[in-house]
């Protein structure tokens, strides 16, 4: 192959790249595209290679180049391709008429659902997103090691496993739940599940009715709210403060049937509920005759102190539903979690499981058994937590130095996020402040979105509110990105300023 | 480590693995197990070893031990131990009292499905199953250099995918149906499930609500039935004939939302249905606005002949949901499928995906696109074919050969199974056919369990019927089992006679 052959496959390859993630959407209309020479430098391209392919996508009216400016991804371009045809099939259907048949009530109750799709996010932006993790934390080493052992110990008969999961890696997990996390369980009570998803999923299913009340606190883990809302479920918001689900609320917002709840540390705010309210909640519960979800989402990242005992642990009469995860120690493209289910759930558990999927994928279980067996899992979550703690500090320091009293942090002492209230900003110009952000290249996340729609008009009256995830990036990009954003905060200012004249 | 230390830890070993396998019902009570020459052998411990263990299992009165006969699992050996509370604990519910709260109707319904457990297999005993595949037939090599390449080019942003699955899994995928099963389709439409059962599991979700009517084959693949049960559906069963489903008994089963068909080879009668019928169904369809599950669950193992086009390709109306899976040609354990989807069904089936358990895992299906891409998976697939071919001539030979006219086998063109009907034998004698068969070593399952309960008594009048699976089974094995199948029928003749004199 000739070197022309090389780099016209090279730029080949680049230009279908972007043009697929333009016509999917990931590199939306308007979205900014890295300078010649930083993605030459990303790729290991030379930068003639990079700016032919630039000057292709503008003669074919993808992009958009100005002379001194970043090229921009064109306004419209997707509607064209392929993909543009497709984009516009996923649209919700208004009438059911071009259905060949119809929707059952909870396919109508899905279909009305307000799903966020993720945001695409401009090459080179700094992204303080929180939920992904970065690709070079993840121990790839010993996960490769794990999954060859595992497939070359294949079983001799592959058959469906026990719903519940694989016997070597509940049997790991109940011993690690003991030592990490303080949690006395039965191996029959663990059951593993597509990441914690499926297991608020089915928690909806088995446990409320349509029209059935379900305590969530507000703001919350939306996901989790959509989970409920698609059996028809009635959503009870609870307002958090300071220390998390505000309890005293309980008896006033009706019969319920479920409570979802985030206790060690309250979503998005960080919160850890106190005994005497943890005591409130389990009362309450016994009273309405409610389960309750305990989502135990990072206990892994408790900086300062080790985690606190669990919800479950106080629960006397069985009615906790202890969940958690492996998407924030290892990815969350896995797609593991698992639940700690009261015995009297067990059995439906397990058998509305097996009607739902069978049971866990048998190999990515054996070589997460490994992992906690052979102590790895373990140093590896001890490495993140280093490494998490040490981003999450160099945020609040470059906050405080930054932003110093415009911004008050919140939920600093665990987790892989914080919130920082912006004291002078309300909560009305969120969006102007993330504009604001996005034209200094750094991509932040309103609060507004985690809180239920119909309490916006009472969240009107505070400040606006960012939810800083930090695990995807660098401590030097952080600290940039925080300048960044106080930059943004003060063009918003002068513009604010500028209109008030 | 002494020699006698190192003896200990083995036999502990050993002996802790029968007692979980006792405990957790593996081995059943009355269960043979293997001789201690044979089981050492297996083992590669000596036979002092063994019968130190089996002494021990004895004392503890865990097993039965008789002279010149095969040790037995005791009968209520398992009822002492741990395990044996949580036996106990995973039968169903009769009331709700023991729960904290309350179960959902659709929780009820589950509860209330009768979900048969996966069967306890004695070491040793030939087992013609139906459903799992061989560990040694997957393709290790290959998978493991898929999967290495996969971590070695992990993205660096791990966060969630599409609803509807990787899109480098999608793209190989449709490639794929178009070529091996002419099926035409656009990446959008295509969503990657946890094996075919979740595909159900959304259908009868998101398409049908209580008291709905699912049309279904009868005798038919009864966790489908059981998915649409779970929903509160009301199965409508069809009766099943040498060309599949019987069409024309659609008109009078009353209105349904929903049928489900095998119409590629039906299980588990292995019937194609004709292009007659397919028109039938869609016709019915029309007219009811009903949708149609078309599930091609082993097209992959036409022996003769090239798989028939599929009935989606016929649909013109966007009302056939086609659904495969990767557990017939690589493992039921790897838990991947796929739903071709009408095009207005994308939306809603993509929203519930996520809303469920977000998307599949990503490593897996990374590793999948790059088999069905660099060409071996079809490789793989032609050789697992020629295989299994290979296992079903020896099973149709073996038995012509050994039952001759007293056994007529249906299904045989494709699959991984056919039906053994034993001409004299009367359907209520099943049973005993199958016992009289594991007293000599032999697993056999009976077809009556995939007849819907309330046609048991129109079909007592049928002969006995053995679903017989030959996946696990080398010719020689085959051989072997179907003499002591023949053997076990002389056994059960004689004893039917000498009950009659």
């Amino acid at each position: 192959m000739s070197t022309d052959e090389r780099r016209t496959g090279l730029s080949r390859t680049l230009y279908e790249e972007f043009r697929a993630r333009i016509a999917d959407g990931t590199y939306a209309a308007g979205a900014p595209l890295p300078s010649t020479r930083a993605l030459a430098l990303e790729r290991g391209l030379s930068r003639a290679t990079v700016s032919l392919v630039y000057e292709q996508l503008a003669a074919d009216g993808f992009i958009e180049s100005r002379a001194g400016a970043a090229s921009r991804v064109a306004v419209g371009a997707a509607q064209g391709m392929h993909a543009g045809r497709a984009k516009r099939e996923r649209t919700k259907p208004t009438a059911p008429d071009p259905l060949a048949g119809s929707l059952s009530a909870i396919g109508q109750h899905i279909a009305a659902l307000k799903l966020s799709d993720p945001r695409p996010t401009a090459l080179g932006e700094i992204d303080f997103v929180y939920g992904p993790l970065s690709g070079s934390d993840f121990p790839t080493l010993t996960w490769v090691k794990a999954m060859r052992a595992v497939e070359s110990q294949r079983s001799r008969r592959l058959e469906y496993e026990d719903p519940r999961g694989n016997m070597e890696l509940r049997r790991a997990l109940q011993a690690h739940l003991s030592q990490a996390r303080g949690l006395a369980c039965s191996v029959e009570q663990l059951m593993i599940v597509n990441g914690s998803q499926q297991a608020l999923d089915l928690c909806a299913r088995l446990l409320v009715d349509p029209g059935g009340g379900v305590v969530v606190e507000n703001p919350g883990y939306r996901m989790a709210h959509h989970a409920f809302e698609a059996y028809g479920a009635q959503l009870l918001c609870a307002d958090v403060d300071a220390h998390g689900l505000v309890t005293e609320q309980l008896g006033k917002l009706g019969p319920a049937k479920l409570a979802y709840v985030t206790p060690t540390h309250q979503f998005p705010l960080g919160s850890f509920l106190p005994i005497a309210r943890r005591r409130q909640l389990l009362d309450w519960a016994a009273e309405q005759r409610a389960w309750i979800i305990e989502d135990d989402y990072d206990s892994e990242y408790r900086y300062a102190v080790r985690p606190e005992a669990t919800l479950q642990s106080l629960d006397t009469r069985g009615c906790v539903i202890h969940v958690g995860t492996f998407s924030k120690t290892l990815s969350p493209q896995m797609r593991m979690g698992y639940m700690v289910l009261p015995p009297a759930l067990v059995q439906p558990f397990a058998d509305a499981k097996r009607v739902t999927d069978r049971h866990a994928a048998t190999a990515v279980q054996r070589a997460l058994a490994r992992l906690l067996e052979d102590g790895s899992y373990d140093r590896h979550v001890r490495r993140i937590r280093r490494l998490q703690q040490a981003r999450q500090r160099a945020l609040v320091d470059a906050l405080g130095r930054h932003l110093g009293d415009e911004v008050e942090v919140q939920g600093a002492a665990s987790g892989l996020h914080v919130v920082a209230w912006f004291r002078a900003v309300p909560a009305a110009a969120e969006s102007a402040l993330i504009e604001a952000a996005r034209h200094q290249g750094v991509r932040v996340h309103p609060i507004s979105p985690l809180f239920h729609p119909s309490t916006a008009a009472l969240t009107s009256t505070r400040s606006a509110g960012l939810v800083m995830g930090y695990a995807l990036l660098d401590v030097d990009t952080i600290e940039d990105g925080v300048r960044r954003l106080s930059k943004a905060l003060l063009h918003l200012r002068r513009k604010a300023s500028s209109h008030h004249h």
